[in-house]
């Protein structure tokens, strides 16, 4: 539905043709200093316009605090918040009211609700991502400010164009060599450890695809014109790196940090993949070369020598930096003529009109921050409630050997 | 946590080192023929010492139903189940009490919870998993009877051994041709496609890899015993179809078909990846050619020609076949000496002992088809509510043209 | 925290100094004609100024509705909604920012949140509600369309002044009688039986007290004015029935149909005390008095004689009218001066300026059946959810004569 | 459902014809030193069988703990623990077949689901209460250790027979008195405040009535034997106290602390009234004589000079005492004949076989216990969750005055 969290928890409501779209974001730390600029930079970030990249629609998307804040403060009660809509009226009867958009919610929505608005696919449409980004933005904040974590995504392929090799994400890296042979690259590549370590969003910002690598992002670039010049559309994968996450955070079993982070990533609109870490690379990688070794680190922690587990061990977060890959699929709506059926099955073809984002992964990359931004949020709170309760409790010295835990970690 | 589902809800508990496994499963449909045998034949599937590419322990795993059955009908009151641990002594003190396995959880599991139990990781267990399976059973008796709902699960690839390309899954087909070249392969192989319209668990249990083709079996096995000859282990991918589901299923925008399907394959241990349909490969796509055109099919209804979206779109269940890719990483636990360091930080070499899989995806095969079966029936039950709940309203005559279905679709 | 239901779910959002209050409506089954006028009556019989008796601010609590309704007609997704808050500045400082008001939320809501709203009590304020009522309405409008569910609360009592004996709820009946004597009354009165059979709002609405017997409202007319002259508040009951729900609605063992109302009932402001059906009063009759004996009906079905039950029995709507009684306290904000303490300690005497209601129970009559409409609404989407998926099972034909219905019930 | 809780969440499963009754409890905080004896006593003050005022059946009720605990230590992983039904048979054909017993849960239970279990009413059993206890037992054991937290509940009524007014809950003093009169008692007995304060579960235990005063103790036996002598049946009400629980518990809107308790407290069987603080009685006092002033306690903090709220103010823990109230209606179960019908509509005379409580009140004090328990510990969790974030905020040096708190405060 359309809640998401259970302490930090963010519920949404609104699409692209009504007053406004906007959410309530609920369990909120109170004392948090909050403006409304606080989100609105990732709104900006996200709202259509912003380069010749994406659609041509121009939308502001100013945010309004209904309430939860004041005098620039949070209270700790929920935060209403909304943008409008600045053209809400229901459009015009077009083609896609006789035809559902082939691989657009518009059938769906239809066969799950049994009326058809006037959007076609209902709540499928981007609009409805502008509540998660603010709500993913009020967590950031207090995440920022209490933790010194960091989120940066950044785009890392476009089509077929993927970052080179030494900075690309495990599963992205081309693998040579016979099937049976485990001679494969074992290692990740320092250069990705560093890019992890040291993007920030101005960095990515500087470019219009959100690839933070010159030549890649040029070729990128052209890439999206050709798909726009030729009224069609292509995808792309986006990477992200969550710095500074205290380890212990996920609620196995069935709430493990990525199970609750690839579920935050998949219920983004045109997502078909996720993976951390190594993901599909991992599965083909020897547990003796995939292993990640433990190190003591020099604040006299355990940490690992490689992290091919992208920062999750067990459903349980590491200390290590958290890397995490999603795939978004080429958008449906394209206004290329396609053979397709109308909703009574007559066959035809069909020319969508209007203004469409030809490849959405740039704007893609201030969602899947707010997304991993809920999920963080949320298991840290969780994580915290059991760690206090723990602490209150009197040491027990009657521990056997083997549950004792060695000086050091006392 | 240890709860998984909203209508239809799966609780777990235990580890490996403790009395039993078990599981309460809540809001089964009253009504269900049940016995213990439609659970256990899944128990069993998942169970170790099938062969000899799994661990050697020889565990029964017997399910013992304790309530919410009566004369072989469920109630539609709680079913409480579980498995005895058959040795369940706390282990005696071992190098694993000095050392956390690298990339295990039992160095996660100590941050988390701060005890460290005799096992390790605790419920990182793989015995955990059984009370998952066991609810996975009943849910798919009742959608077996009652929509003729098929899921089934096979291996797909052991390392870098895949099924051929003309029946692999969309991203485990090698891509050739320049990067910036859009001619990739822009159809689904027609073989795939049947494989998953065919494919039976009587067939893939003629293999001890579970992946039913002959020869990448074969290979597949060779690639294990040489894993676990060189006490070294191996990962790999699970595909899993799901047929007859009907249109509607998912509840945007959090918990979205897929987000829900990603969120349960990701809490099953050693899973780092999950894409539905197309997934990574579908990034690559131009949307002219990914798009799955609409036909009318046979009985009337909208079909789709391709089927690229994996029977989700918008996040809804379009009534074509779901399939999807779970990717496992190389088991953590192996024989072979790591150089790796002690909770303390001293450093070290760790061979663990034991009897360990060298590769899960065999044993992972029923789990995955458990974990979605759990998803069906979940979004199932709350769509029939919805669904219910619109049918008992009166008819609206006065909707605007852009809001009227076409004929066929009244 | 601020979202209440499983299915049908509102998440409220707003106290009194904030630029709106709002909620959002997930789960609303899609084409139910709704218009803002729906859900506005409601607001206006919820809204402060309607009479002498209430605070003489006079609001006017327009709502707006944003989104999940098109062309006068729901669509499933969610419904956005707001009321304006007519005068939103911070208010000055005044007294109540040194002293917690006593019995008032002040004190709680900065321990628990360590901030200090300008509104003192935060969430607490009745403009909270407005939310709750809204979300009522939109239930109501379906329970009434699609079940012919009718809801209506009345006041049964101000301060000392109850409905006469023959109509008043079973505990506010005095019990004469020594106490080891089982001659009390036992039995309903069939008058309280044929008023909630037949009350009506528009009957309601008669009155300015919401109390409909004109002698009892003119005494409780009488004694709010003697509180608001004395700059005194009174408290009050508030009776409620709801009529023609199915049977079996309720889901055991922790959301049992009276945990669920009573969670809601208890979660409206200044409540205090929740009864259903006999409530306290069922604890002195003896079970041979109080079971209600099962009738056939004249359609057939099983009904009961009596209905001490109060319409629920083992957590499960039987099909019978539906009472259940709440208490309000007595207003905590009074002019009347106080002797209290500071935040700091210190002692002193407040006297919270401002206007207030002496007695909320009138304007709670709306707030009372919006949660009661909150909690059918739910646990019927949830039973419907079960019966559609029992309905699709195959009829078992070997049960055991102890689990075989008798002909009738077949 | 059958689940409870938030962060410390039981499922319970069983019923009375099943080979066991269980729950599983998830979110124990890790490293709480507990035995299968912690959790047996309230069990045992429990079980059938412990006086001839309960049901002569004599189970032992001992309980297995299965997981979650280690050398006598929690883990932090879920909890499972079960407890044998010794007669597991599916109870022979009786008139209860063809009957179901007024006021029982026979008949609704059938309309729900559809299935008629051998034990009539399903979970409506009372043992089902048995995973609410134990769950309950290792909450308490938590509270006691880490908080000092005290809940003690006692036997406050049997039918008409109240404790005398100077220790009785507030709702059962007589009110004397012309309705339109103020001059009711005005304040809380201090004996009664005094009884919350020091009443322990020792001093309960020292009567079979679990009523703490020796001479209602008495004639409360008299009138239970009398209703037993009668084949009838008698209700009653549990009064609870809830010592040094810290303030700011309680989640606003719509889980305040007094709807969670409620939505508990009318979670168990056979309840049917719950008031908290001075509850129902608080209706009729005006409020500038039923406010708690506030005074400065001896260690600095604020307390209230007196407690009509029951220690929660806004739906939020205040530090004070907490206090409630519970009705429970006479057993619907008796085994004098009952003129009713059968399932079919056949008029007919019912008389119950078997052996039944004739007053359930002093076997529920430790289940009206264990509820309180499992609300407060999970209502504590959350709120920690909050204090620690915000605690991990900077300072903030800004605030207006009317944020700012006074000295002491800060």
């Amino acid at each position: 539905m359309s809640t998401f969290g259970t302490l930090y928890r963010v519920t949404t409501y609104g699409e692209s043709h009504c007053a406004s779209v906007g959410a309530i974001i609920d369990g909120c730390p109170p004392g948090l200093e909050l403006s409304a600029a606080d989100i609105q930079t990732q709104l900006s970030r996200r709202r259509p316009g912003q380069s010749n990249l994406t659609t041509p629609r121009d939308e502001k998307d100013l945010v309004q605090l209904q309430s939860g804040v004041e005098q620039g403060v949070t209270l700790g009660t929920p935060i209403g918040l909304l943008v409008r809509n600045e053209d809400q009226r229901p459009k015009d009867y077009t083609e896609t009211d006789l035809y559902p958009r082939p691989s657009h919610a518009d059938y769906t929505y239809l066969e799950k609700y049994g009326v058809k608005a006037s959007s076609g696919g209902g709540r499928s449409s981007a609009r409805e991502t502008i509540g998660r980004v603010a709500a993913g933005a009020i967590a950031e904040t207090y995440l920022k400010r209490a933790y010194g974590i960091e989120i940066v995504a950044f785009v890392s392929s476009v089509g077929k164009i993927h970052l080179p090799s030494s900075i690309a994400p495990p599963s992205a890296v081309p693998v040579n060599g016979a099937d049976d042979n485990d001679d494969v690259e074992d290692s990740l590549s320092p250069e990705f450890r560093k890019l992890l370590a040291t993007i920030s969003r101005a960095e990515v910002d500087k470019y219009t695809t959100r690839c933070p690598h010159p030549e890649t992002s040029e070729r990128m670039t052209k890439r999206i014109i050709r798909a726009k010049d030729a009224q069609d559309s292509i995808g792309g994968t986006v990477t992200c790196v969550i710095r500074n996450v205290p380890a212990g955070l996920g609620e196995p079993v069935f709430d493990k940090f990525e199970a609750k982070l690839g579920h935050a990533m998949l219920s983004i609109p045109a997502t078909k993949a996720f993976e951390i870490g190594s993901g599909f690379r991992g599965t083909e990688v020897p547990g003796s070369k995939h292993n990640d070794a433990f190190v003591r680190k020099a604040d006299g922690r355990l940490g690992t020598a490689t992290n091919w587990s992208g920062g999750v061990q067990g459903g349980i977060t590491n200390g290590e930096d958290i890397y995490f890959r999603v795939g978004f699929k080429s958008p449906a709506t394209i206004s290329q003529a396609q053979e397709t059926a109308q909703y009574d099955g007559t066959p035809g073809s069909l020319a969508a009109r209007g203004r469409h984002d030809p490849c959405v992964v740039p704007r893609a990359v201030p969602i899947v921050e707010a997304m991993a931004a809920l999920v963080v949020m949320d298991e840290l709170l969780i994580q915290n409630a059991r760690k206090t309760a723990a602490a209150l409790l009197p040491a027990i010295t009657t521990l056997p050997p083997t549950m004792v835990l060695p000086k050091g970690k006392q």
